[in-house]
């Protein structure tokens, strides 16, 4: 045991909230409630790269993103009480445990500005959610989330900056790891709670690169400045990428165990057309991130390194990519 | 080999083109080539279905459609003189044809009637085809493209009516059979060729329903006549099911071994908007419609019959979805 934190040194379990054991976990109550999403490897010259390159297409997830791992996990290993959950995001966690409570038969009551559009409003409507629609911005939602909770019992569900909900996220990782073989995962950040997982779940297998957008750039602030800052965010991925601030719990299962490169905007438009044209796949802004790290060369692998990317989400109009 | 004869009886070889070992030996033949596309099985409840659904998603094929079976087995099987290939569609054979030939290393000349769309064109000319825009319809692109065969002494590819391009049709099914388990396979079908691979690959191990539209029931008129007859064809998959006979040699392959039934285009609309909706999968409207033939309940399988759908191609324009 002490030999292997010394083996596994800076990739070691040090200050790490989970490690593989709790994603494993987490794999086993999940199992059977999300899809087991596919991987497909594409020999060189996809994209227009010079390199292979290994998808894990996780925008055909239930819910259609990632999140929906961490709600499914967290309402099964805290069963929520009869006044059923509670969360505030307009974006992909308010959809995910609007999906993952009415499949489990839980009450859900999802906060979103009163900007948030009418397509998002009607899905979360469509998955069975309460939709209040409380403040300018999202935090006047998340406030107003919060006393709700107060007053009904109901149990709130972080998007996040917390360890039972990216245990869920890390299974992504996991799957992955089984399904292809690969050096280095690209994994797009907002609040952090997937590349958290993704840490856990890999225990140091793979080199992992963070990738956010130039208007997105939360960790790469916190990993230069050592600790968890306010950053201001916009751009094209700010709705699933715009966290001010990355999670604390986040910050301390990443840091010093990730790389983190940042990517423009017009990337992720370029990378989500390509995704379109060659694999007709729909990803988001934020499920372009990895492939645009590399169709951008802001990641440069090694020769014979295996690159893999994780095609986060997928809640888009498809008449962006006409 | 003669009690294998009778022990098959209609779903034995008589008056087939091929059977499982050519569209085995047509496998390894494009292994490499071809993408293997994911099959995922959702449970009850999605689509609003009362059971359980395997798909295979081919709309992740190289351009797009499963036709790039058919193209790579095609080349790599009777490798094009100089001149190189040349194939007559505006649609999905000639964009895999175009893909396939550039692949290889082949020139490709595409005749489209001048109506075609120009993206339907730039997706061809960005596939490296010379695209030449003759005729007022389809026939006339045609006579057009085997007279400059005649000319440069290029190989022509047929679309449907070839049983060496459906052998590498078949490989779809033969694949889909190895990653799920299925009683029942809905097939889309527009000239046969794809249904005629599937007849063969599975040598009547899995009841073969084809799914057709209202405005595109070419196999449908000529299993009531029993034999290919003209059919004039219209609505919303007329471009990629919309032949206007059933070819020969795949009507001889699949006569008495397929169930047949017709969808309105409302039903295919309904199916590719649910496989948005729920998977984050953009099929064109063929694509969609052994699914529309399950949620329209016009094929309603038995209890426990385990049903499986090819989603065949996802060459549309994204914004249809919107």
């Amino acid at each position: 045991m002490g030999a292997d934190r010394q083996g596994l040194g800076r990739q070691g379990r040090l200050n790490m909230a989970i490690g593989t054991s709790e994603v494993e976990a987490a794999a086993g109550r999940i199992n059977g409630h999300i899809r087991r999403t596919p991987a497909l490897v594409l020999g060189k010259g996809a994209f227009g790269l010079a390199f292979p390159i290994a998808l894990k297409l996780e925008s055909l997830q239930a819910s259609g993103t990632f999140k929906a791992r961490g709600a499914f996990h967290k309402l099964l290993l805290r069963k929520p009480p009869a006044a059923g959950v509670i969360a505030a995001s307009g974006g992909n966690h308010g959809a995910a445990i609007a999906y993952a409570a009415r499949s489990l038969g839980h009450k859900a009551e999802i906060f979103v500005p009163t900007l948030a559009s009418a397509a998002k409003v009607q899905r979360l409507k469509d998955f069975g959610a309460t939709v209040n629609q409380i403040g300018a911005v999202y935090t006047e939602a998340r406030e107003a989330s919060i006393r709700r909770a107060q007053e009904t019992g109901a149990m709130t569900v972080e998007a996040y900056d917390d360890p039972e909900v990216f245990a869920g996220a890390g299974t992504i990782a996991r799957e992955f790891a089984e399904d292809a073989a690969f050096d280095t995962l690209l994994v797009a950040v907002g609040g952090g709670g997937l590349i958290s997982g993704c840490v856990a779940a890999l225990g140091g297998r793979a080199k992992i690169v963070a990738v956010e957008t130039d208007g997105t750039p939360t960790l790469n602030r916190a990993l230069a400045a050592g600790r968890p800052v306010d950053v201001s965010v916009s751009g094209l991925a700010v709705d699933a990428l715009g966290a001010s601030r990355i999670g604390a719990s986040n910050f301390e299962q990443v840091n010093d165990r990730v790389a983190s490169v940042l990517v423009a905007d017009d990337d992720l438009r370029r990378a989500q057309r390509a995704l379109w044209n060659e694999l007709r796949i729909v990803a988001e802004p934020a499920g372009a991130a990895g492939l645009a790290a590399l169709m951008a060369g802001v990641y440069r692998p090694a020769s014979a390194e295996r690159v893999a990317v994780l095609v986060c989400g997928g809640n888009t109009d498809p008449a962006s990519l006409a």
